[in-house]
Formats: C-alpha cells, sequence, structure tokens
C-alpha cells in the first residue's frame, strides 16, 4: 500500500552481520543496534554449529538470530553482509567458504560489503579485488594493517568507502560505521535522524 | 604473591552490571567489554526469572552470567553497581526491590553505583540523595531529564561523577562512561591503555 510505511513505502532493506566466537561484541552489537534504529532488518548470523549462543571476544554470549546453513535463510534476499572484528572471530570468519563466496558474491552484484576492525581480512581471503590497475581503498584495526597493505590502497581514515566496500578500525569507530551502512542503505536522513538520540560526540 | 599479578598485586576490581528485557545493548555491552579490557570482574546479572537470555532493546539477545537471586552469586564482594538504559529495561531495573536496595548499599558503603541513560531512574528510585543542602550531581538521557531534575543537581555533561555517583547519557557517551568507571576503580594508566586500542575519536 502506498504511503503505508514510512519513507517512500520502499521494501525496508536487509542485512546480514555474521558472528561466530571470538567476534567483538561491541563491534557486532552497536551495527547491530544502529541498523535496526534505522529500520533495517538485521540477521545475527552465527556461522558456528549448533545454533547456540556465541562467546564473544569478552566473553558476552550472544544469541545468534540463525545459523549460516539454516534453510530458512534466503541470503540472496539481503542487501549488505558484515563482518565485525575480534582476531578469533574475524579469523573463523575469514576462513569459511560460504562466508567468503557470500562476500564475493554481494560484491560482485554492488550489494553492500562491510568490515571492521579484524574483519577486513575476510575481504582479502573473499579474493575481492579492485580493478586493475586500480585497488579498492579499505582500513582496519591497525594490528592487522601489514596483512592487508600490499594487496589493497590501505587508508587511515575512520571509516573508508569505496564503492560498496565499507570498511572501519576498532570498537570505537563502529558508531560512524553503521551510520555509514545506514547512509548508504536508506539515505542521509535516516542516519541524522537515528543519530539524534544516541548522544554522540560528533555531528554526521 | 606480591608482584605477581599486574599493579600492586590488589585483588581485582568485581562489577555487576544488571541487564534485563530491554536493556539497552550497546550500553550493557560495551560497558561489560570495557571493564573486563581493563581486569574488572563483570557478572551481567539478569532479573529476569527463568535464566534465559535477555531480549535487549533492538532484539539483541544476551545471555546473562547468572540471575539475581542466585545463591552463589555474594553480592557484598563487588565493588560496583552499573543500569544500563532502554526504557523498558531502566524500568524494571527501577522498580526491583533488589536492585533497589543493593543500590542504596553500595552507595551508603561509599562502592561505586552508575547508571546511563534512562538508567539513572534507579538512583532516583533507589533513594539516593545527597547530603541535605547539597543534593547530588547526575545526568541522564535528555528522554527522562524531567523525571529527575527537581531531585538533583542536573548537568548535561556526557559522563557526570558526583564522587561514588557516575553517571551519563546514552549509547554515545558509553565509551566514556565505561573508561570513567575504569579510572575511579583501577586508575588512569589503565583507562589510558585500555582506550588505545578501541580506535575512540577522543583522548582520555
Amino acid at each position: 500500500m502506498v504511503g503505508s510505511s514510512s519513507g517512500s513505502g520502499a521494501k525496508s532493506k536487509k542485512a546480514i552481520v555474521f558472528v561466530a566466537n571470538g567476534t567483538e561484541e561491541m563491534e557486532a552489537t552497536i551495527t547491530i543496534d544502529v541498523l535496526r534504529r534505522a529500520g533495517i532488518q538485521v540477521l545475527a548470523l552465527s556461522v558456528e554449529a549448533g545454533g547456540g549462543p556465541v562467546t564473544c571476544s569478552r566473553n558476552v554470549r550472544i544469541v545468534p538470530d540463525a545459523t549460516l546453513g539454516d534453510d530458512s535463510i534466503k541470503i540472496a534476499t539481503y542487501d549488505c553482509a558484515v563482518i565485525p572484528g575480534g582476531a578469533q572471530g574475524a579469523d573463523t570468519l575469514s576462513q569459511n567458504n560460504q562466508v567468503k563466496s557470500i562476500l564475493a558474491e554481494f560484491h560482485a552484484q554492488n550489494k553492500v560489503v562491510a568490515a571492521i576492525c579484524a574483519g577486513s581480512l575476510a575481504i582479502k581471503s573473499a579474493g575481492i579485488q579492485g580493478k586493475v590497475p586500480q585497488p579498492l581503498r579499505l582500513t582496519s584495526h591497525p594490528s592487522v594493517r601489514d596483512q592487508l597493505e600490499n594487496d589493497f590502497v590501505y587508508k587511515e581514515d575512520r571509516v573508508v568507502v569505496d564503492s560498496n566496500l565499507v570498511t572501519s578500525r576498532g570498537p570505537g569507530t563502529t558508531f560512524e560505521f553503521a551510520l555509514a551502512l545506514v547512509r548508504i542503505l536508506v539515505g542521509e536522513d535516516k542516519a541524522r535522524e537515528v543519530a539524534g538520540p544516541m548522544m554522540l560526540n560528533f555531528d554526521i
């Protein structure tokens, strides 16, 4: 029904936030929460077998919404895939073949691919590249810079947007990262609307 | 054994972070994570019956470490109690008689009592007051200011420390809030050490 939902009545956007044991809980939680405040449907998708809670990097246990491989999850209907950091979690996600193909496919389809902190390693392991001779620009946590700087144009900005690839640096940049995703997926007005009540210390 | 642990070999500090259905997940998670990065033992303590995960304000489900009333939890051994925001969660925590007496007792014993966002309402419901004629200074999310400004000296600072009472404003002030708790419980050096790798956008 035209006009029955917010904005133009367009279907709401959908994002997957991958989680694993060792995922940085602040990066996962801030991203999920801010995207949901913007009306984006977010699926916290675990890659761990068994479907139970994931134990994050500082032992916060988060119950995922689904587990990768669940038949009910139609990956192709999503507009965005996000890889949080946390050394162990990022390593698990970077090595997961299904995650790698989803990232590569989303990138090829010009869907939004996003990673923060050590999560940026998954961009490399998924084989995502810029068009030769123009390598993609990205950032990450400084601790994994040396694993990325030969394959990408490594930037030190807090959030780097290179067409549909969005990367960022750590827990303290996650609000900016999540709001950049809101801006791309829903628009500037929604990003401003969501930012206001959160009492951030920066203007967007 | 003197010198065997970090700092002076003192026992590590312990903090309770209360959670309930409707707790703001960013405020709870950032506080728990940052305090744990500082070596503080944190207990995510649910007030909901049944011991299952709490469903936070934006539907992130967090598994608590324990439930209030568990005999194994020795409340008196903790140094700090934290009330996160989220309208529904803060309301539940503010009305819980056990939570109210813990807050009042901790405050009377000069332990650290901390609240963020709508969580500051629990300070009032616990009957925590300054010494007449000097009311306590606090802050909160602006949305609940009108419920607090007649009983306290209401401030608009991002974090307000009035002796052992620490209050703050919302998801976007939680890093500052958590680092203020680290500073008080463990010290300035640890707060700086923890802040560095998180890639914050402010100096502490």
